[in-house]
């Protein structure tokens, strides 16, 4: 079936596709046990079609089909998951993604670490309160399994259970790998022992001289790369808030390498949220879970092409809506009111037959570049008027009057102190406003 | 049908809903003969869905469902339409609109004037030549249809027959109206007349004298509104570019006042494309076409609200892709390079072995603000690092070198003079470099 769509897709010159289709073939096998939350749909010719899910296996394919091999770019538009929303964390089935990934053959972590530095920096500038970066590497998983005894056939599915354990206690997680998923207790509690595991460089030292996991050659390849990482991420100055912690897993197929997750740890910011099973409090109280995540890709490209070239990428997503549900619920908590307009300045009358005065105004206002509005009637109140302001920010109103027009001058009142001063409308020295 | 769906609505709370499900009911009855054009999906639920072929309509749905009765606001995102897509003049079936709205109960055409104003703004700031934009009013074309003797029930396949005046010539658009949609040659001859007419205010104030034309209410309501727009687009220093023009129709239903289109008029901008059928160069090649269009639609919003309240409206869809195939097309006749990044400065070396002071050198960067970058990798050499600068038109590279590091400086390389220039790594004043 892939060859089929591989064949196909090798027949399609990029430049003359008129609609990109989202074809449910095209995601299937690439999320993992996230699949059953893709959105599919019929177009009328009869083919399936789905919803995208996320932007990165659109953009694997989009580097394929147009056989891009070094690229560096950012997105954001709309994803669709047919998850439970939960909306006062931000979390809806139609929601909007941030990406950024770095695709291109080069040196081992230098893009890795520069995608970290931007979580770091995105999330240090939005001031959502402390954070952890989470970093792992699906080689360092797929060693562990290896050497704790989980059968081949299992990395996967052990795998998606133990990215449970942000959620679940280790006691939970333990119970679904043994009584679901029939792995043996012992092989279970040696897993239980590495993923209790954090820290940084030298962590990732000391697992390279780790008797068992010094087996693998997967695992040692992991390593050596988180090692090398974290030396790049200290000379970005970003160590402080990087942590190697053996519990990251993330649940999709697509990633061969490195893998990260940003999250919140500041308690209180996000609402208190209960469970909605047993009505206890759910660790959400706690933290507010995931901003941000991704990791290295190095065969989703591949798998587009139809001569299975690969591209390597590494990238993140940040989840934008989340992150501006955060912000709203500061804002709110403070008291600070969100502007939702950039007007500068009303166009403003207490006299009546004004409306042609106004109009000439505001042409000069726009036309010398500052953002001005006038009310949409020939004679509104004053208060009316200034009461908007205060409704939506605006800070400044130019206010015309017969005597004003006489003088050539505009009344500029501050909204917020009630000062008022003459100016004059003129153009001068690259400024339109000058004092009397 | 649409009872039933308003009372859907209404039971709706629109703060929970999840989805905002595009339902082919929703866009019913919205677009008149465009209507075909709308792509018609399926979901998992077997519910019929069908992806948005403009933004006005769910803008309309969303003020009706959140009882908004008064709001300005500008929305880009993707349409969609089963049309026959023209990659060359920036035509495919997914695209981006641009809109802008002013939704509220205001006094006349001072709202639809702000649109014009926005209009011209747009068009003359992108510089994309010289443009036109064409005015009209609904009621005025029924007004018109009603005086020239068309039958009620003709009145909407009339108007479509008479927007495709921008396409064909009179003689055609005469015969698909009495051949086609059965009107007498009387009323089609009429009706030409009507339709050559071009002018400004003088020819609304010429036609509210006209015998005919006069006999209608509803067209001395529409000419008597478009001279209160010239009036405000007078003070808008607009009218330079709009032209009263009674050939435009546009077909969308939901119009039930002003309409508008802009046509950029400078030939040659444009690849000269040529007609399908008959392999004749076609209009196109003359003027590219619609970029910009909209107009008043004071019933749409009505239609969502389960008691039928009603919000007048009056907004601007702007053609961006065309608009920015246009761009693209200026840049490439003119030889112009169009920068892809904002990168203002290349970290760059020609030793080997410098990769950790290159990090150390672009996170001083990054922290102060510069937009920088790096190749990721170890050791490239130094022509690969400035060829990348000048194809992506990076205007600046630091050097690093064994002697700039010993004398705490770095070379700073203008790429375009190769004059180069030492410089201290401090932040002093605000900036970062300082001349040594």
């Amino acid at each position: 079936k892939l060859l089929q769509l591989k064949a196909q897709l090798g027949g399609d010159d990029g430049k003359h596709q008129f609609v990109l289709k989202t074809a449910k073939e095209t995601l299937t096998g690439k999320y993992g046990e996230d699949s059953k939350l893709i959105y599919d749909l019929k177009d009328q010719g009869g083919e399936l079609l789905s919803l995208r899910y996320d932007l990165t296996v659109p953009f694997a394919r989009y580097l394929a089909m147009n056989k891009i091999t070094n690229i560096k770019r950012y997105h954001i538009a709309k994803v669709y998951r047919r998850d439970n929303p939960a909306m006062t964390r931000g979390r809806y089935r139609e929601f909007y993604q941030c990406d950024f990934d770095i695709a291109g053959q080069y040196d081992a972590m230098i893009p890795d670490a520069e995608c970290l530095k931007i979580v770091h920096e995105i999330l240090s500038e939005l001031d959502l309160g402390d954070f952890r970066i989470k970093v792992n590497d699906r080689r360092i998983l797929d060693g562990m399994f290896a050497v704790c005894g989980v059968p081949d056939d299992k990395f996967r599915t052990i795998c998606s259970t133990v990215d449970k354990l942000d959620k679940l206690p280790w006691e939970e997680v333990k119970k679904e790998m043994v009584n679901e998923k029939g792995l043996s207790e012992e092989a279970a509690d040696q897993i239980g022992e590495y993923v209790s595991m954090q820290g940084g460089m030298d962590l990732a030292e000391r697992l390279l001289q780790d008797q068992k996991m010094s087996q693998s050659k997967q695992a040692c390849a992991g390593l050596s790369d988180i090692k090398l990482l974290f030396s790049y991420l200290q000379l970005f100055q970003v160590t402080d808030k990087v942590v190697f912690d053996l519990s990251l897993a993330r649940g999709l197929d697509y990633y061969t390498g490195i893998i990260y997750e940003a999250v919140l740890t500041q308690a209180g910011v996000a609402p208190v949220t209960t469970d909605a099973q047993n009505g206890a409090p759910s660790e959400e109280s706690v933290s507010v879970g995931s901003v941000a995540g991704g990791g290295r890709y190095d065969g989703l490209v591949g798998m587009f092409d139809p001569k299975g070239r690969k591209v390597p990428c590494v990238g993140v997503s940040i989840g934008i809506e989340r992150v501006f549900s955060i912000m709203e619920q500061k804002a709110e908590a403070s008291a600070e009111k969100v502007r939702t307009t950039e007007v500068q300045v009303m166009v403003a009358s207490a006299q009546k037959n004004l409306l042609e005065e106004k109009l000439k105004l505001i042409t000069e206002l726009w036309n010398a570049g500052i953002k001005a509005e006038v009310m949409y009637k020939k004679n509104p109140k004053l208060l009316s008027q200034l009461q908007h302001c205060e409704e939506s920010g605006i800070p400044l109103v130019a206010i015309l009057g017969e005597q004003e027009l006489k003088d050539g001058v505009v009344k500029l009142r501050v909204v917020a102190t009630r000062e008022e001063d003459d100016l004059r409308r003129t153009f001068q020295d690259n400024r339109y406003w000058t004092l009397v």
